[in-house]
């Protein structure tokens, strides 16, 4: 066997052991009794062990010194391969143990603090997960920019001042917007009752308008909705709130774009480093663009109006004021409750916030009155308690600095998307108002979904939207599109 | 860290693993899609070879050669350790591998075969697993009896010899009784279509009377009942056939038995080789006692009678009809169909000819006309077809050779148990005809149960039971019920 075969069949199981953790999430989110919560915390450990012991395999380091990649998979492969362990690699085993243990202690510590309300519990732990992370980003960028560092892992090649280059053309005009339709009368919020069985229905009626596939797939209820696996296997999660259909329905199309996204990668790639989604913004593109750019959109709306008259009797706003109802922009405190039009701004506080606690200029025992500030400037009104402030995301218990920008380059790269997509299916509104996404959802396969990991993130983008990233598409589409539903 | 807390962590860490393959097992039968087959074959034999290098993992040698151990319980982990990896040494890695891989295609094939009933299709393959386990059996018994080299890795210290001897004892009176009672009118069979969730309902209500506990487990449909896992999380499965509720009343007491044993055991033990039931005979005799000898009983028929009316309406046999009903014996094919009585002499059949294959006195090819001759002589009538005959059990396929005698050893238990039980409860049937089991499930977790892997399987059964393991109280237990029923 060759050091490539033998190299990919090596990586190959590591994928498959992979899928399996998965799964166990998957399990403990929707099926798992609840008794089983101590057995399963040493069941997850020991794949994790297994995994890292895989990940750090020095076998990985040979066989990638040896290898000269001949083919376009090849070389797409090993710049996957040799990015990650060059990664693992520099990370020492004492610290990577360490952050596992710190950050399972401090999600459930900050799941408590959130619920009593007390960030002060929560700091002393949050304190050691920065500081484990800040180590982790020097040993791993060396003499580059430590933010960078942990940011390239969920976005490769994107760095700090890249995103706050990006973030500065934003800002002045997402605030303005915001003002301006925040200075318009606001639409009435959606009252009524939607009953459990007949949203969960509805769910499955969008999903499968979205090309989700049952067969390699299913449509469960958990808490939070998630999408989970790749390749032949990949599940989702949706919920139902009585008074709030719309947080199943778009909750729903918004993991179906995650699920699409790795359904429709080449099978080819299956268990490669190629056989996954590309990146956190690449794959946030694709909710997005579901759940946003074609599920708001004026046309889909309307039909979407109909199939919640046909299950829910009629709320009489017409398609025109249920499409304003759905894009409904008004004051609040919660990053993932967030119209289109505020949302980058939830995510522009944290990236500046986490920004400065890794290049330790913000202290943790500041970081409570850092987001108070910041969010009064931005919102104008203030925080009234730390479950709708600092303590509202679970992200940073577990370590996950540098992933919230993803969420806004995702809306950017929609943006381009759809711009492209727009201009290269001009009849696609006439589909959407007959329920019809696969000009869409066909386009989006092709030209981004099929290919995995194969290109870069920026690359993908690129090619798919002729275009290199910026914001001006998707600030242009939030103008056109809340301009006319605000009349501005 | 001492030897022996180096080992007990090393196998905690296996047995969490190995419980996580076996749930990924469960998913495959409940609720994977039908799409994800290719990808889940890769993650099973992904986590197969995860677990085969941990259970071969020559640092486990290391640590038995130098640990004494001091606590009972030390000792019988030890005991359980030093016998599965003396086995597991002496087999070839060439030879696990080519089984795993033979029994794994041959499985498929044999399914096929049975699907078309065409038997050729399947010896050749059947051929190669009986070769495979011939010399597994030969590497692992040495001078010793190459049969019972196999039987013992189900039933650890379980002999070949004794099993015959056993059966020698049973088969008379079991062929009296069978014939006493096919001598008799037989009651009518049961006419009418159940609903299914009427069935599922009833199925809840019958794992919950039985003590299933929900918070570690919960109840879903699979096309064949099994139970699965150890510990905090043994989940269940059952299945509703409209025009047979006996099947899915008695799969779900049946697997409840198991599940409880699994459930019941000492939580100290967890993850570790005494937390799992000791033996397949064992595990055997909790189901069969649940089952039959507390829910095929006059007493909880009665209460099991009234169940079935109150969801299905009254189907007029009465409770002593109904108790005939449920313990009806007919001419039949089918082990898994099989009443108490004629159970037995199906495991005869199949322990008689394995034993010869193995022991190369029966050729493959000659597998088929000895089933068929040995069925028409202890049954009395012809082998119709295949799937009625040499095809109709899954087993084999799969390599599992010296499995069946554990059933009725289960039996033999259980009977033991049972007398047992009803000398130290002597009210017990009063509590039944109230559905009410625990009396009887309290004695079972405090005598057998609890102990999980503490006692070799003789041993636990002996101390519950007050005698060594005959097969007299099975006997004289079937010849008063069955004579009751029949008016024999």
């Amino acid at each position: 066997m060759s050091d490539y075969n033998a190299l990919m069949a090596f990586v190959r199981e590591t994928e498959a052991l992979s899928q399996v953790a998965g799964r166990l999430g998957w399990d403990q989110e929707t099926m798992m009794p609840d008794g089983a919560t101590p057995q399963r915390a040493e069941e997850h450990a020991a794949m994790a062990s297994v995994l890292h012991a895989r990940h750090t395999d020095p076998r990985i380091g040979d066989w990638l010194a040896r290898i000269t990649p001949e083919t376009d998979v090849e070389r797409a492969n090993l710049r996957h391969l040799r990015r990650s362990y060059a990664r693992t690699v520099k990370v020492p085993a004492r610290l990577a143990t360490e952050l596992a243990r710190t950050t399972s202690l401090a999600h459930r510590v900050w799941a408590k603090a959130r619920a009593e309300e007390d960030v002060q519990s929560f700091l002393p732990l949050l304190e050691q997960v920065v500081a484990l992370r800040r180590e982790e980003a020097a040993a791993v960028a060396g003499d580059t920019d430590p933010y960078s560092a942990l940011l390239d892992d969920y976005e490769p090649e994107a760095t700090g001042d890249g995103i706050a280059t990006l973030f500065d053309t934003m800002r002045p005009r997402l605030v303005a917007l915001r003002a301006a339709i925040l200075d318009r009368p606001a639409p009435p919020a959606l009252d009524g009752n939607f009953d459990h069985a007949g949203q969960l229905d509805l769910a499955r009626t969008l999903a499968l308008t979205f090309g989700y596939d049952l067969g390699h797939g299913r449509i469960d209820t958990a808490v939070h909705p998630f999408s989970s696996g790749s390749g032949l296997d990949v599940r989702i999660t949706t919920r139902a709130e009585a008074t709030d259909p719309f947080n199943c329905i778009y909750s729903t199309i918004h993991e179906v774009g995650h699920a699409a996204y790795e359904q429709n990668i080449d099978r080819a790639y299956l268990l490669t480093p190629l056989g996954a989604g590309v990146s956190m913004g690449v794959h946030e593109s694709q909710s997005r663009i579901y759940e946003n750019q074609l599920g708001r959109s004026r046309a889909f709306c309307g039909w979407l109006y109909g199939q919640m008259r046909d299950r829910f009797g009629d709320f009489g706003v017409g398609e025109e004021g249920f499409w304003a109802l759905v894009n409904r922009v008004s004051d609040g405190f919660i990053r993932t409750e967030a119209d289109e039009v505020q949302y980058n701004l939830h995510v522009m506080l944290r990236f500046d916030l986490e920004r400065a606690l890794i290049a330790g200029d913000l202290a943790v025992g500041d970081l409570e009155a850092a987001w108070n500030d910041r969010f009064a400037a931005d919102f104008g009104f203030a925080v009234d308690k730390p479950s709708n402030g600092v303590l509202q995301d679970v992200h940073w218990s577990e370590g996950l600095f540098g992933y919230f920008p993803t969420y806004s380059l995702g809306n950017v790269y929609a943006g381009c998307l759809h711009q492209a997509l727009r201009r290269d299916v001009p009849q696609l509104d006439a589909a959407l108002a007959q329920g019809r996404t696969a000009p869409a959802t066909d386009w989006l396969r092709e030209n981004v979904q099929r290919h995995g990991g194969l290109y870069r993130p920026a690359e993908v983008i690129t090619q798919a939207a002729g275009m290199a990233p910026t914001a001006e598409p998707l600030l242009d589409y939030l103008e056109a599109k809340f301009g006319a539903i605000y009349g501005l």
